[in-house]
């Protein structure tokens, strides 16, 4: 659908926003949640708008014409990837107790927790009912089911996730291999069902839905180790502000957890008493530093980040040559290539 | 399926619990929510079991089976109605500050206020999964789509009714018509799924769909009028106890509603002040009863019941006689007819 690919990686999201399938969807966003006296509409237009990025649906929409689908109709499963991620941040930001999103007061703290809960939850069925509306749109309904028992799915894995994190808090000994479980069950279903709605609905069979299922979830797993990476290596003011959130709220990334696995008993020790006592002193987030250096953990981090891109981009392979499968590409080759 | 029509109207609903159909989905019940280490799993199994009346989920399979539907694969779909309907109690539980549920501490009391949302969430996706369940149990798929999109529209009806039940709090001049309009978003559209998703994956078609779910939700609408009845009817003692609970949380229920809108201006205006005060003094109770009793308030509550539950019995017309159908009119006139 779109070509972007090879463009100038430092702008290859906000061009990907820009594309005739964003604009698309963002007016589709737009037309679909106007401004109405109606209480709850107006919480899921202030959660929804301004859009943000739109990567998840816009990945629908070439998941679909990857597989020689026509991604026109489609696009309210699209959008559908959208109100699930919405309403996933809505209830993290109760959960989490974050006051600003976007910018903006969250919607917890603009609307009261009560109305957040409904709004999360009104935005969980609006995703289900968007994607049965594929089926009027000309859709078959088997493929419609399959597209609602993947976004089924993919939500009770966010669910299992987000158990599984507040569990991880303060406990870097479970190791890099439950934190991995926990991100592909996190941010992985998502993406795996975003590239798995987009695949079934544009008619793959079943193996070819399950290679671009699999690729949405090796993406997912890499955004989300690109994400712990960026916070140490951005900017070096960045650096100590993100140790310091990463140890005071005691959760630990990927880094943390390699520099743990990596060090000495003694080093160890250290390392697990600065995230329990959720401590963010200067002194610790010199220490934690040095610990990240002295153990090649940002090395071996990138190294892990690198191999997911590369699995996602292996599980293309089957596709036919076409732009969507070029953009599909692109996006797993510049979530692993962006310069630190 | 199963005859208790005509029972005594005292023990109706635990003999339908006790019924074939009752003890098949309370076995269903534990079989997939067994003890298992898995925290979420373990505060699912929390929230529904013991399992409760089953109610829901006994009608799903006997609307499934009135249209002439085999009920079998029909199983995980009338699960999924009791999944959604203890999601909204959970989810209800942490907006209300509700610490008691069923005589126990409720989830967000037991677990925690984060737990209790991924927990409500999770039942909200593992009732889509149930639905598209019946599809490899061999209900056809445009059936499936049917009863997905049907869920996904009461669910979206039940988040409105909860955002509109809050805009009533302390407002009896909003009236009778939007108290109904509320409890028909609120309470109808659930029994109007748990009717409607039966019909469709039993193989009924639209129209005959569109009657079962009009059914549902005007038995739903009658079932809160009754609830609502109960409490100022049931034992003296009582009655002061839910009068005095409906006025400090400044709740309007029809009962008071109907007062309203038949007393004098002088006399409104009394009633709203307790109702906008939150007053529970023994004074104002007692005040507000004598009004109830002036207005004769109760009477004409109980002839809204009974021609809810008549509308609801007039969509069951077209039925062919069998024990089903004759279950969903006893369950009708059961509603009306409970003596006071």
């Amino acid at each position: 659908m779109t070509a972007v690919a090879g463009t100038d990686p430092r702008n290859f999201i906000r061009d990907l926003t820009r594309s005739p399938s964003g604009r698309l969807l963002q007016n589709a966003l737009e037309n679909r949640w106007p401004t109405t006296p109606d209480r709850l509409s107006t919480i899921v237009r202030y959660a929804l708008l301004p859009a943000g990025k739109m990567l998840r649906p816009i990945m629908t929409l070439e998941s679909a014409a990857a597989v020689g689908g026509d991604p026109a109709p489609v696009l309210p499963a699209a959008l559908a990837m959208e109100y699930l991620h919405v309403a996933t941040l809505v209830h993290d930001d109760i959960i989490d107790a974050d006051e600003v999103r976007r910018g903006r007061p969250a919607v917890p703290t603009a609307f009261g927790l009560p109305d957040a809960i409904v709004t999360g939850d009104h935005l969980i069925f609006c995703a289900f009912a968007s994607i049965v509306e594929c089926g009027a749109g000309g859709v078959p309904a088997d493929r419609v089911a399959t597209a609602v028992g993947a976004l089924a799915a993919a939500g009770n894995d966010m669910c299992r996730g987000q158990i599984l994190e507040s569990e991880l808090v303060g406990d870097p000994d479970t190791g890099v291999e439950r934190y991995l479980e926990m991100v592909r069950l996190k941010t992985g279903a998502l993406f795996r069902a975003v590239c798995h709605v987009g695949a079934a609905l544009g008619g793959a069979d079943e193996e070819g839905a399950a290679q671009l299922a699999g690729y949405g979830e090796q993406l997912g797993i890499a955004f989300q180790i690109r994400d712990d990476l960026l916070s140490y290596t951005t900017v070096a003011q960045s650096i100590g502000k993100s140790t310091t959130s990463d140890l005071s709220n005691g959760r630990p990334t990927l880094p943390l957890l390699l520099a743990h696995q990596a060090a000495s008993p003694q080093v160890r020790a250290r390392l697990t008493a600065a995230l329990r006592g959720h401590r963010a002193d200067p002194a610790t987030v010199a220490e934690v530093q040095r610990i990240l250096a002295d153990t090649a953990a940002l090395d071996r981090t990138r190294d892990c980040l690198v191999g997911h891109a590369g699995q996602a981009r292996d599980r293309l392979a089957g596709l036919p040559p076409s732009t969507s499968a070029a953009l599909l590409d692109a996006v797993a080759r510049w979530a692993a290539a962006h310069r630190w």
